[in-house]
């Protein structure tokens, strides 16, 4: 009644059901090859798919297998129809860490691209196909009509310095926090059209979807980054965001060679790490309007950001947190001075509201409020971020997270191991890769065996791409592992 | 902790503490002089204008009594930091009308701009001028950095068909909403600057302060609607939106004559009534991008917007409810059909908790969760919205609202009227104008006199234009009066 009505509850029309109402014939996503579906259409394709899944996915969580398609942004719409959370699978990863995720995340059923169907086999749960889905009768049934903004809407797995994946818990609320705090921050024009080709099962690429049907705009949608389709793209279809890494951002630079983007071509957004110098100064040249982002699964994408505008000025800074996010650099969990480095600790809407089942790491994660990151950083006087150093030892290669602990566990689980640390080195095309130093109680054990061993348990790009044998690591006096000091 | 810590309660960062961080030499506020204030000066301003009210504000609740101005803005920011909720008077009402809303609202201090200290002396309340409190020392105090956005951020009276105006409670979060709600449907370009005209009294003005600190957007402040400096200001001052009434959009398009807006100007926000074709086709012409809006003092503003585009197909329709808003047709309760006229009510986050202390009020305005509007009109096939009639009887006098029931019981008060009517007539200039219709028991009573009465009570837009007796008034079965055939 009046005055109560609101309080704690978060309700709100479902999103694709009111965009298909506001905007029916715009469109939602378009290919490359230039295929397109308007939202009434995704529309009746989620609510289609819906009904078809429905007597399947049974109680529990779905998981998704498949690379960037429309089918895949219809089987995922079609999940939040049946408020059935979706845990997103990557794709380059091995049965056996699929097996392990399912597991952790209580799912029950596996939704996967035609061409991952065979793959999902090797796993205990019953997988289904899409083309399979599509031929299934639909079957009467309910589909919510208002989102209950505090369920989860979504879960992506990451890692930290333990080792075990943790799969985030994203909440409707959280999506729609993080599309608006965008939106805040980049504007929001009637042109807008934002190129993904970042993985859907990325936070990085499955936000798009939400400010395509939040926003109304347009998804230019590719399978993964291929730079000859991304530049024409840029050039040729009205392209006015896009998405990218480091790596990815340099190779378009190059491709660009003497030309120019159109003048409608409005923003790069660049995640992943700060940009070298000489990046943002062939940037300026080209007058390619690069906006620097610091954010994470846990923060349902940017939580602070770098205009141009300062890109230069403020050389290797992330910027300053997005309106309705907060951001401290905390020591002892306490406030640091300017310049001081600390844990970067965040707070807002768009933050995770924590891990799916792991209590341990969320009591030490959310600290009177505060999500602790695990990285470190500054600000300067102005309030600018420097992100110091990604989450300890996280290894970025090619725009995928690799956590040193993981590939370390693996190795030790080989027999005849005694010790294993894994730390990166820069590597021209993926900006950094894995390498790895192992101790051995003997000399039986070969570096082919290891890396054989690790490309059966890991994704490909987590194996090592050199392997070096020691007599001993370097540990402090806790005897706790110092990765930075391996390579010496 | 984790899953749990986030429920319920919606925090953010002070806005305008975010605001002056983010951007803080961008322009707040202009004004038609050339005066201007930056974010960072108008966050200092108002921390500086709370630590000199925070002795005098007492308990309770503030009332603002001022017509548009800087130092309006400054002291209504400066009560949001010691988190005292603003209750706005409108400078048009009689000293009679502020005291019963002081009551109403739990007003215990009064600030006004200087023009109004003498009349405040009618009133039983302590009031400070602007002038007065920036002479005061200031004092050592706590202002809040963290918002709870289910907190009351202001109240505004509206009426009903009761007489007696209600006050309407509007929390941070409904604020927040509509801003974010109305930056969807009209986008958010980095180059935008809107003219507010309409009194920050009203929500159609208070409305564009908090866009433009949540937007980091300029506010061309004029004190009120004056067609030159309107004009000039869209010619020549880079505004890119406005906020009008049907009366004053006609008056600009007649002013525009034969010239055109800068290209970009790039929306007419045209709210309080359906617009008349001749109006939309003149617009069309001259590529003015009328938007019309239908909404209230309940819905912070804009509820439901006709976008350009579909202005002329869909002639008289106020469009669609904005992203995050719901809106239905009910009849008896139940959602009625396509072009099914019925009761309009509206739920979503910009919708008001409730009416403040009005307990009877808030149980007939809000069922299952839906604010009842008293407003009728009907869905067509598309959803399309097609407000019929407005608040059974509200008059709409350039763009202020008057409620027949209270120029009636004004009228009824004065000894030897036995019954009085009011209702609306078409005015060329102020859109509406209220004509009231009385019978008295003999003929001692003159219309001079009941004039002079009403001139006493009520703001003078509410006076009625012209005084009729009559023998009796039309009314139904139930004895129920039947406004709409008074004229005949």
């Amino acid at each position: 009644m009046g005055l109560e009505f609101k309080k704690g509850v978060r309700r709100m029309e479902h999103w694709l059901t009111k965009r298909a109402y506001l905007t029916p014939d715009n469109i939602a996503i378009e290919l490359s090859n230039g295929e397109t579906v308007t939202f009434a259409k995704l529309y009746e394709k989620a609510c289609e798919f819906a009904s078809k899944i429905y007597t399947v996915h049974q109680d529990g969580h779905v998981a998704m297998l498949s690379n960037n398609s429309i089918d895949m942004a219809v089987a995922f719409w079609a999940c939040t129809y049946l408020n059935v959370p979706v845990v997103f699978l990557n794709t380059r990863l091995t049965a056996v860490e699929w097996q392990t995720q399912c597991e952790d995340a209580d799912v029950k059923t596996v939704i996967c691209s035609d061409q991952y169907k065979e793959d999902t086999q090797q796993l205990t749960l019953k997988a289904y196909a899409f083309s399979e889905i599509h031929s299934f009768r639909p079957t009467e049934c309910t589909l919510i009509t208002d989102m209950d903004l505090d369920l989860v809407c979504s879960m992506m797995f990451t890692s930290g310095t333990t080792g075990r994946a943790k799969p985030v818990i994203q909440t409707y609320n959280n999506h729609w926090s993080s599309a608006i705090a965008s939106a805040l921050n980049l504007g929001l024009m009637s042109n807008d059209k934002w190129l993904a080709c970042l993985p859907l099962f990325h936070i990085g690429g499955l936000s798009i979807l939400f400010k395509s049907v939040i926003y109304g705009m347009p998804v230019y949608l590719l399978e993964r980054f291929d730079e000859e389709k991304v530049h024409n793209a840029l050039m040729d279809r009205n392209v006015t965001i896009v998405s990218v890494v480091a790596v990815t951002c340099s190779r378009l630079l190059e491709r660009l060679a003497d030309g120019y983007y159109p003048s409608s071509f409005r923003c790069m957004l660049l995640g992943g790490g700060p940009a070298p110098k000489p990046l943002l100064e062939k940037a300026k040249e080209k007058h390619v309007p690069i906006v620097q982002t610091y954010g994470m699964t846990e923060t349902c994408s940017q939580i602070a950001t770098l205009n141009e505008a300062d890109a230069l000025r403020k050389l290797g800074s992330a910027g300053k947190p997005l309106f309705s996010a907060s951001l401290q650099i905390q020591v002892n969990n306490t406030r640091a001075k300017p310049n001081q480095v600390g844990e970067i600790v965040v707070k807002g809407p768009m933050v995770t509201t924590g891990y799916y089942r792991r209590e341990q790491a969320n009591k030490e994660s959310f600290q009177n409020g505060w999500f602790h990151t695990g990285d470190l950083g500054y600000l300067d006087e102005e309030g600018f971020l420097f992100v110091v150093d990604r989450r300890s030892d996280l290894i970025i290669s090619g725009g995928e997270n690799i956590y040193p602990a993981e590939v370390e566990e693996v190795l030790l689980s080989f027999e005849g191991v005694q010790e294993a640390g894994v730390t990166a080195v820069e590597d021209s095309k993926w900006g950094q890769v894995p390498v790895a130093y192992v101790v051995t109680v003997n000399e039986m054990v070969t570096a082919n065996q290891l890396l054989a061993h690790c490309r059966e348990k890991l994704a490909s790009f987590k194996v090592p791409k050199q392997l070096y044998f020691r007599d001993q690591l370097p540990r402090n006096a806790t005897n706790k592992l110092q990765r930075h000091r391996l390579r010496s």
